[in-house]
């Protein structure tokens, strides 16, 4: 079971009761259409998942659906709204900033807009950072440019400090875009908000470059992050094939998913080996990593080779865990430990090899969303503005089953996405590699 | 109702009963997942639609998932296969080819694979175009270019040709890339199998640009073509914006359906107007386009304007009507027609305008797939691959609620996807231009 | 003879006699490299033209090298400087812009720079157009945009007029970004200037995507346009390609030079012929092009053609000439007739081709400069300052033997450069295409 | 003096006595200008230079001006060719590899063209590599991959061996594509050529994408390289604008010259810091580079630092030298040293900075050409066919002063072009960073 029904339910900061300017908006016949609240759309798309459901008599779960709302719950001529970015730079986050200043400020009216500068450092006094005035003046030419006009900072901030900042500032509507850490943090400044009975309304805009938010099909910037790195393969593919005995290595983004690597992958089916969290392999013997590079290496004379950050942690288990401002456990770098133990075993073998190692993560991550990410993050922008107007709180807005939906932070945060080893795409990187089990032991199983 | 449960049900050439050479096919633990007969999925995701369903005691309809089937129904050893691509270019055909060609020779070890050249006009002697073998090797290294290598053509033939061609080269699956007329072609010519008897699949890849096919999702290509329609408004805004009075007119792909120009005007929220077949215009009076545009023009000195070929057909009802080839009814040219009304508008009203027209359509749908549209095709070719050698036929491979499916053919030829007016996607349009109802008498209604 | 030497004088307004602020601008051992008055470029490089001025004792000619003078004209303290784009669109437009503001304002000191709105148009009252305020700010995050965020126009105005402006701004130096009309309007400028006294310095950075500047041997955007001409050829390859008797059209800039479209058909040479105003050819005939098409395409199936918006335009020899207000003759659109004619010839001879007409003009000349282009502009907007803060004035800034150089408008406006016949350039492109002679008595000459 | 007029005179195998195939070859009018022997394109082109010669009576040394010759010394109905790829990738290889073969088929009739695989081993019986049939077909489809579809390899082999392969294989002419180590291994093959009394061209296209080597403006893939590191760099900046104290670092290819440094530091002059070979540099003191990075950061929160990767070799003098298998000094990896240092000095200083280390090498060389490269390496592989078809040897193509010339191999090889630090391009990169001397005592100089 996805999700337990109960779960989905979307807090609220109360009645809404003011008619949003939104009606009457269109000129002319075509009114904007509300979305009403007992529009709802299913967790599930597998029929035996429903049937599940039927058999033992249970509502089946659904998400609310995103968009705006007939009555409003904040007066805009009095709102003052804030936004902020956290965590790593991902593609898509300059747009995110501008769709929401401009449907706060064009549809609903609201001309109090604040950009919290560096994440959640902004909010503390200690650092200094100036806060900005954002209009649509300050956003019309952002989009061309990547990163985040805001600035962003890892790592978490005293939540009371937070919740003290915003009511000194007399926020009304929080808008927070980042990943796991960020959702995590979110959920906590919305209980510490509610605790002292403020009336906040909390949204965040999920971000992860890795694609592993849970409840989540498919976060902006991914579908960027996969064009470039698949020109990134194509490199590598240049380099291997270029060379006699040539190998390309390449690291992708992934902390805990191998999305990106297994996507990227399968665009131009050029890489041999896709290593990513979600599979074991071994290093040695046998069937073995090395072992099965080698004898792809005498056969093909080369090799392209794709890992995501997060593989093979398990060969770095005697040392020291360390974390990062974030409180993210800190990876070892398994692209440079694979560099170094595919140049030892060649070196021994007395093959000798030319291998090339590419990690492009910070040239992906740091540019402008493509078109398509361009629409993705407009509609996200447009209807965390809906939710937050409509006095909702404590919520996601995420992209399922092809609608845009409102998840409870709860139901999300501190959950993962995985790429499922008997899934659709991992059975493609297997097929199009032909890698087989990294694993000495899996014959057996 | 999207469709009745009736309509779901896919026809199969006979029983599938050799086992499918992909098991085992990969080495170790994680084994080919088949997909089993009653894996399906639902058609809707609105709460309110399943609930209609139970309501009425309805089946929930559903669609057989696409993939791998545990047993097949034809010989890999004797096998031989055709593909075909027919109609207008798309990013993206190349793909396909690559994708079938290769599943059918590595994951089942068929090892005659024909292109057919020129659309279905390969199939008739009387053009005596070269068949081509495919091979792993033919298609290796087709990705970055645009076009297709099989060339195409407009138009239909004559189907007891194409089945009679069929039956001399003893083709037992027949792969189709193409649109609307194709999956009609495709339609009779498996009707035309059925009366004689023949034991030939006939699958069908959906293709258009302008992502209108009933009951698919996304048709390939379309990601591409936003990106690059997306950076032809740029430049028409660019060109609008560099002149007083200036104007920007581009004319974007879309027949009936207003896909491209919507999602692209949303990209960079540069277009002021966008006109597509779904929304009625009128030209002249106080409402009309061009009273609303002058306003524009006076108000902003500059406009871009977005216009999809089938809009505004109705301005040519004094014309002949002709038809093209593929039948379809040939289109009058919309974008001229705009060129020469906004001229002469602005000539009499003595406003000095700057108009710049752009047609980039051919430069869009001869581009090579971006990475993401490369993904997909590589899907949808796989499946296709599997739906045919287990038998199935009739149908076309389509991606519906986040899933790969098979659709039956009948269930969406002559039928079409269109924007809704009361949509997210055109709301979101409204919103963004401003443009308002161009029809006179949209303010009654 | 390219030049004589007395036509290579650069005017002052004036004696230089204030240090350069540029003096120990650059701390530490390298200091800022002056150019003095003798370094000079010798216009020609081919021996036997070197060896014409020494066996004649004549000097030989050379251009004045661009760059940073010791002593300058203007106190920077004092100085307004206005800075004016005229004419089509270029890439490069804002890197330019951007160059000149950052020079002067970082190096010189200059703190009063105005931008005028709408070419020469900005310079006139009774349009009302506003004048523009340009600091680092305003131009920092430019680059990224096509166009010119200044807006441009076509046509001169009363000369009188400009002057009176320049004069009522109290400007120093007024720089020009414009092509052949905008260098014949500069001239007539300084002219007046020179005739009231008044110390005005104008200095032209000559634009042309056309390339065809005399005494300029590349002018910026042209590496731009070259990339995307390039990608247009490969799309109408794809749809020649793609279809039987497939042919793809595409018209390329080049109202007097053929650069843009030989260049093009060189980098990928799908082009099967090449048509620009340099070279004669004839429609009908035996070596005419309508028959040389028609034999290609009943031999190759398909074919390309590349023309540039100027050749063949004696076909409209019967047609009104008509002007532009630049003056410049308006084109009949050689696309458009040449279009036409191939269909009619084809229907005629009853081959069905498929023909396929790219005009991307206005998507090349709208893009954003290739960082190329944008170094170029770095150096063009640089040299045009320092030559401008010297006193010099009415030259253009000008790249000639791989150096920056000023060269007096005199000596280039109203002259052109064009593509040689009888040069590697168009002799390369006859190889490339094959397209030989396309005059019926060529064979005589 | 930049070379002497002795030093430019090019070997020829024999008196060309066949006329070229080309003569008559352009139907019509336009005949093939053939080059004579007296064109001759003059070295230098400062007024200055050429005065020297002329007071000091010498003559003004001149270049031999490439292109075909009216006579060719080789038979084509005979002739054998090789070509071969060397050292590092470079966009644009297989851009000349189709360009020479082409040439030698189409325009002179050479029917047996070889490629050697994987640089110089491919002639040493030892490494079993296979050699490749070049034709028209096997490179039409190359343009858009990047890297070399013959395989390149580093390092040296036995002249005498590759001097008996090309006997053996009874070859004509020998293509060589390569940088440095090339030029100095072509030059003793020619010269064990010569000393075996062979007839055997040898002809080099130099390739370096540091665009260093002597006497040739620009090598090809040069521009390709220039744009991609521009983005390198924007994203550098993106990143480093993207937190408080934001360091982006980037390393770009420049082994004893930065100009691909300089020059893309100036595309977007967003890079604070541009360290190149040919600038001395102190990591400590108060003029050294960490005390200016800490400055700047203290300023303006955020820099860019864009790394040669010959820059700051010293601090590794006291390391041991090592050499790669071309003979090439071993670079330390100044990047990863600098990272190290920049992250130890601001932990030292309690500077929370948040570094991210760009390497885009592999990304960029793999790359195919862009349009204007490919274009470049047109004329390079036509003009080398040219040369080696009228018999001429022991030359490099080169692109000097705007034309295409023979340089002797003796006179470039082993010499080497620099960024001048007094020159244009560093002055330009000095105003544009702001960085300075970072040299402790450069006050004194």
């Amino acid at each position: 079971m996805i999700i337990d029904s109960k779960e989905t339910k979307i807090q609220i900061l109360g009645e809404p009761r003011i008619p949003s300017p939104l009606s009457g908006k269109i000129k002319g016949g075509y009114t904007n259409r509300f979305v009403s609240e007992d529009e709802r759309i299913i967790c599930a798309v597998e029929k035996k998942d429903i049937q599940h459901y039927l058999d033992n008599n249970l509502e089946i779960p659904s998400f609310e659906k995103a968009g705006p709302r007939e009555k409003i719950y904040f007066d805009p001529s009095k709102l003052k709204c804030a936004i902020v970015t956290c965590g790593g730079l991902c593609p898509g986050l300059n747009d995110i900033i501008r769709s929401v200043v401009l449907e706060l400020h064009h549809c609903y009216g609201v001309r109090n807009i604040y950009g919290i500068k560096y994440g959640l450092q902004g909010f503390m006094p200690e650092y200094g950072h100036d806060v900005v005035d954002l209009t649509p003046g300050t956003v019309s030419n952002i989009l061309d440019m990547g990163g985040t006009i805001l600035g962003s900072s890892r790592g978490t901030q005293d939540i009371g400090g937070v919740v003290d900042c915003l009511e000194r500032m007399n926020t009304g509507i929080l808008f927070m875009v980042g990943g796991d850490g960020t959702l995590m943090a979110a959920n906590k400044i919305a209980d510490e908000i509610n605790s002292r009975n403020l009336k906040i309304s909390v949204i965040v805009i999920p971000k992860t470059i890795d694609n592993d938010i849970y409840l989540v099909s498919k976060t902006f910037g991914f579908d960027t992050a996969v064009d470039i790195a698949t020109n990134a393969i194509k490199g590598a593919h240049n380099e291997a094939a270029g060379y006699p005995y040539g190998i390309g290595l390449i690291k992708l983004m992934g902390r805990h998913a191998g999305f990106l690597a297994a996507t990227a992958a399968l665009a131009q089916q050029d890489a041999n080996f896709v290593l990513i969290p979600e599979i074991e392999m071994d290093l040695h013997g046998e069937s073995g990593f090395l072992c099965s590079l080698e004898k792809r290496l005498i056969e093909r004379k080369h090799a392209v080779i794709v890992v995501a950050e997060g593989a093979g942690q398990k060969f770095f288990s005697d040392q020291k865990t360390e974390y990062d401002p974030s409180g993210n456990i800190k990876l070892k770098d398994i692209g440079v430990f694979l560099k170094n133990e595919i140049i030892a075993w060649f070196k021994e073998k007395n093959i000798p090899v030319s291998l090339k190692y590419i990690d492009p993560s910070y040239m992906i991550r740091s540019l402008p969303a493509n078109a398509n990410d361009s629409v993705f993050c407009g509609f996200l922008g447009r209807d965390a503005v809906h939710a937050g107007m409509a006095g909702k709180t404590k919520l996601l807005v995420s992209h399922w089953n092809n609608n845009y939906v409102h998840i409870p932070m709860e139901a999300s945060a501190g959950k993962r996405k995985n790429v499922d080893p008997q899934g659709k795409l991992w059975q493609s990187v297997l097929e199009a590699t032909g890698q087989g089990c990294l694993v000495n032991d899996c014959n057996t199983n």
